[in-house]
């Protein structure tokens, strides 16, 4: 099967794209002395995660409960959800996949945790539990050292949970804040008899400055496998190291300078850049997709020397790939131009 | 079932609302003389095509193929698909649609019309083409009346396709340039021998203004089943008429002010609105979702004199519900607390 077999719109992922960036992310994270956990939520493909774990990585993060037991039913052995698991039915969950994989969470509050506890007794088998910190990225964690240290011996005092370090969803483009932060928390944690076993720090963006952080002792890079638009802005990697894209076709073209796409936010999503439009035309970079619709993506194509004609198939780097991901039921995974697998997204959408 | 049975993230579908919501749209259109012919792209939902057609609607509008033959699959009997169809692949679907159902499509350029009289030539049952026109809305459409003139001349000729008048997807906001626009174009056309048989319009934001659009014989609107925040605020119902709200759970207070919900970009989708926000919870409406990652909503409760606690369950009137119809495999329909339905969603992802 060829690339000229496939409708548009579709996923095509660049397998030899893909193992560049695996290696070269395991290649950084072995230089640092770093464990390597990638975030699954960018593929969504028990195959990759696979692959990571070939080539080093330690385990893998997922964030939801549904996510996990599909890669889990894939052949994943060890997984972190850095989530605060709540209610009844997820409980139940959580305990019948802790009894299939090696598991860890985390949580940021006594609620969450009195619902591990109340969950896990097996003292032969205890829940790695992460105390979840707030370093500066303004969304779930503990505000303060002395929080991290409560929650911490809380943790440490049920017999059935097993107190497992530090996770952190570090604010973009400060590792000196991260720094600083977990300075101050280890130091209480230590003074506490609770030295973190485990610090977890995570995101693209800034892993290639991974090493900033002493700290940490994994990493949880998610979108690095495919990159995308929004990457190559933060400076994470370019245009050539974009492992997905988005194969369209030019349905119509109204006037001199404007094309139309089959692909709207259904298929690029509609996740802004700051740069803004929304993706890059890999054969016409000039051109700006200005606005999506459903199932229509308006092109701007005026600033482009030559001009795609209807029926013309185009590539586009979406803005996000993670989202773009949750949006097909398959991917194509392509040597070239040739497909060599199609691959059904078992872990998309996952919500619960 | 019950509305605490179900685990969260969620999308809830209030059947009181929906009904009313349909009826009155029934009722606008008959009032005014105009045939509804609804945009499934909201629901997805062959039930409530089917319970838009027993109100009066003379069939539906589907913008993909996928959703169309997911459709017939479920008892529709009359698909438009207002789209440029090309490829092989697609034409030769195309023909088999047109095979069971009543089918009529659009076309604005004679790239696709190739496509269509290559495909259709059985005389005793031709493929119904609409030309596209463009407004204002600077989507896709013919920019002129010659053009128009043009291209129905084009449809006329060939045997194997039937000439069924105008599509239009107006520019938001201005039934008058609509209007202004169809009045010199149906002109040409009837000085062409080509009056239109149908002038379809569509959109929800102006549905209660189609009338304002005299030429128009038809309208499409979609997202006035569920409405959303985006349709109340371009003033198209109020909060009462959201029959779509996310069930989420708040999973995180890390601060008095901030709250976390379990529902990210994956399930409230990050279409933007011009008020800002990603949301509205319908039990705090003062409170703001400021931002969206894949698996969480962060929440300002600043000016919230009540505040939710950990564990708490929202329901959120997402800004935009059609693409939230799309992230999620099935919704629940509700009857106020009690689940009437859990409903598969079986036009969702289809993207070809």
């Amino acid at each position: 099967m060829n690339i000229d077999d496939i409708d548009t719109p579709a996923v095509l992922i660049d397998l030899d794209i893909v193992e560049r960036n695996l290696r070269s992310a395991q290649d950084y994270a072995n230089q640092h002395g770093l464990n390597l956990r990638p975030h699954v939520k960018t593929h969504k493909l028990p195959r990759f995660a696979r692959a990571q774990a070939a080539l080093g990585a330690v385990g893998i993060t997922a964030q939801k409960l549904g996510e996990a037991e599909a890669m889990a039913d894939g052949g994943v052995t060890d997984i972190f959800l850095p989530y605060n698991i709540l209610g009844l039915r997820k409980l139940a969950r959580l305990k019948a996949l802790h009894g299939r994989v090696t598991l860890s969470v985390t949580m940021d509050s006594q609620t969450t945790l009195n619902g591990y506890a109340e969950t896990f007794s097996d003292t032969a088998r205890p829940l790695t539990v992460l105390v979840e910190c707030d370093t500066g990225a303004g969304r779930c964690g503990v505000q303060t050292a002395d929080d991290a240290v409560t929650l911490a011996r809380a943790i440490s005092a049920h017999p059935g949970l097993r107190y497992g370090g530090l996770m952190v969803y570090p604010k973009r483009g400060d590792p000196a804040g991260t720094q600083a932060w977990l300075t101050t928390t280890i130091a209480a944690l230590t003074t506490a008899n609770l030295p973190p076993p485990v610090v977890s720090t995570g995101g693209t963006p800034d892993f290639l400055r991974a090493a900033e952080v002493t700290h940490a002792t994994e990493h949880r890079p998610g979108t690095y496998i495919y990159n995308d638009r929004m990457q190559v802005g933060w400076g994470h990697g370019t245009w050539d190291d974009c492992a997905m894209t988005v194969l369209t076709t030019v349905v119509s073209r109204p006037t001199e300078t404007r094309a139309i796409l089959d692909a709207g936010s259904k298929a690029l999503a509609a996740d802004p850049v700051p740069a803004g439009g929304h993706g890059r035309i890999t054969t016409y970079p000039d051109a700006i997709i200005t606005a999506l619709n459903e199932e229509h993506a308006m092109v701007d194509l005026t600033a482009c020397p030559d001009r795609p004609r209807i029926g013309d198939r185009l590539r586009v780097i979406p803005n996000h790939a993670c989202v773009v991901t949750n949006l097909f039921d398959c991917v194509y995974l392509m040597r070239g131009t040739e497909v060599e697998q199609v691959a059904d997204v078992t872990s998309r959408g996952k919500l619960t």
